[in-house]
């Protein structure tokens, strides 16, 4: 594959959102650690601003954007973390966010991205009025699309996690992390290759929502169809950019079941007294399940994000 | 007052148990110091070993007996984190911890004991029938009572936590605790009074629990009576060797409804992303009463603890 995203690339991303973003901690606990068989650090994302990892590659790819770009403003759709990752990015340099959201999405999340200082344009809750709303906004107002995942400069700055993750600790055997549209998993792929290329690269996929394990088995991207899972940041299909990245450095993609998902997410809660929100546990629930591959190994994990609802949990 | 705890105590209390505790991060919140209208450092014992600042205070007491004390053991009634603590730092040294516990204590309390290595005797639920089943147990075995908070060597070790705000930031107007017993309190008060003289010491405590509001108030210690609240750490009565400590250092107990301890507990899982038990959230509630008096200043919080029933949030 020719490589659409280079070492520097990934770079110089990290050195360009650092002033905005916070380097957040990698974790440890003893009991998890002796629950696995393996040694586990897990990167704090849900510590991070905005409360996830989203705001790296939004960061990344507005101040990419030339002066003229910039100052037309950027628009996404999306009723979840990215959304309040390019209000808060744009609000950073003092450019105008437009973000569509269906106006079913919970009041909560519409405050949020307010409170970020986006201009919310609600439209019908389903994928057509969404993009066509989009298509619409932009033709008017000339701002540009940031993409949330299926995007270079997303899938650069998401990667930047990781490789925090190998400036503080050496070493590492394998690496995982949940994967939905894939800009986290793809960012991770390259940039682990790059700085690590002996480590292993490993993704935890809900069961209700396998598109990227069947993709990966069929050799083409398999559209996500129907998903249902509490882990409701993974629900989206592969994008074009990322399924290519994935298929060439992904060493595998395990899936696991609901309930497996909420013993990980209750261990976390409980063990590392953070919380999280339910995407986070699918890794620990898939290096749970397949521990005998990776007995003795020293992992990391990437806790995606913090942004849950606490009348909902499943617990 | 003769003072029965010097500056020496704590500071060898610290080093003593430094190498069975761990060093705990304290953590900040943009959003919370909006709310607040100051600067807040939360000092997070949530991630202390056991779940609570409770090791500090135990392992301290435990260091300090002589050969032949540690050879027969140690013992405790206790269903909380206290415990934990005497077990896990009975444990450390190698000795027998015999934990008396009372028969209704809900089975995952009792596992965490055991699972520490704690030996436990369960006994009927009332407080007449703790203390004479742990008489006899003491009596049969010649094992040392560690009691929670009215001992001088367990004030000395919980006073080490704020020595570490102390040390990673200068400078504090105002350090808050909850209270219950008063181990915490007092010796936060007393360290404080030795390391940092210009601050002062504010406790926050629950209306249904208000005993150390009124024993300030009367002059005498005023027992906890049918004590009713969420915050299920601070339902005892001061200790005779807590009282007058508080009483000499601490600027003022502030009381806070169930609703503000709910509301201060949501903003600090909602906003950093942590997991803490109710009494923990007890002294933001204060802080966000009484704030007029605060603005600008800069303040530590204590967060005592982590173990909390996730199946009973309060929201």
């Amino acid at each position: 594959m020719e490589q659409t995203i280079s070492k520097e690339d990934i770079i110089a991303a990290h050195e360009r959102i650092a002033p905005f973003i916070h380097r957040t901690p990698l974790l440890h606990s003893s009991t998890i650690d002796m629950l696995c068989g393996c040694e586990v650090h897990f990167k704090c994302e849900n510590f991070q601003k905005i409360g996830a990892f989203k705001i790296r590659g939004a960061t990344n790819a507005i101040l990419k954007l030339s002066e003229k770009e910039r100052e037309l403003g950027v628009a996404t759709h999306s009723s979840g973390n990215h959304a309040q990752a390019v209000a808060k990015a744009a609000r950073d340099l003092g450019i105008p966010a437009y973000i569509v959201m269906p106006r079913t999405a919970p009041p909560v999340k519409i405050a949020a991205v307010k409170g970020y200082g986006g201009i919310v344009i609600t439209c019908e809750p389903n994928q057509l009025a969404r993009e066509s709303t989009l298509d619409g906004l932009v033709k008017e107002t000339g701002a540009t699309i940031i993409h949330p995942y299926d995007n270079y400069d997303v899938i650069a700055g998401q990667g930047s996690a990781i490789k925090e993750v190998f400036e503080d600790e050496a070493e590492f055997d394998a690496v995982f992390t949940p994967v939905g549209g894939g800009g986290l998993l793809a960012g991770t792929a390259l940039t682990t290759h790059y700085l690590s290329p002996h480590t292993k690269v490993y993704a935890g996929e809900p069961e209700g929502a396998d598109d990227a394990f069947r993709s990966l088995k069929a050799g083409s991207i398999q559209p996500s169809e129907n998903p249902d899972t509490i882990a409701d940041g993974l629900l989206t299909s592969l994008g074009q950019r990322n399924f290519p990245i994935i298929q060439e450095h992904v060493a595998a993609i395990f899936t696991v079941s609901e309930q497996e998902i909420i013993n990980a997410m209750r261990l976390i809660y409980e063990r590392m007294k953070i919380v999280i929100e339910p995407s986070c546990a699918v890794p620990l629930a898939a290096l749970l399940k397949e521990k005998g591959r990776f007995e003795g190994q020293k992992v990391a994990i990437i806790l995606t994000g913090g942004n849950v609802s606490l009348d909902k949990l499943p617990f």
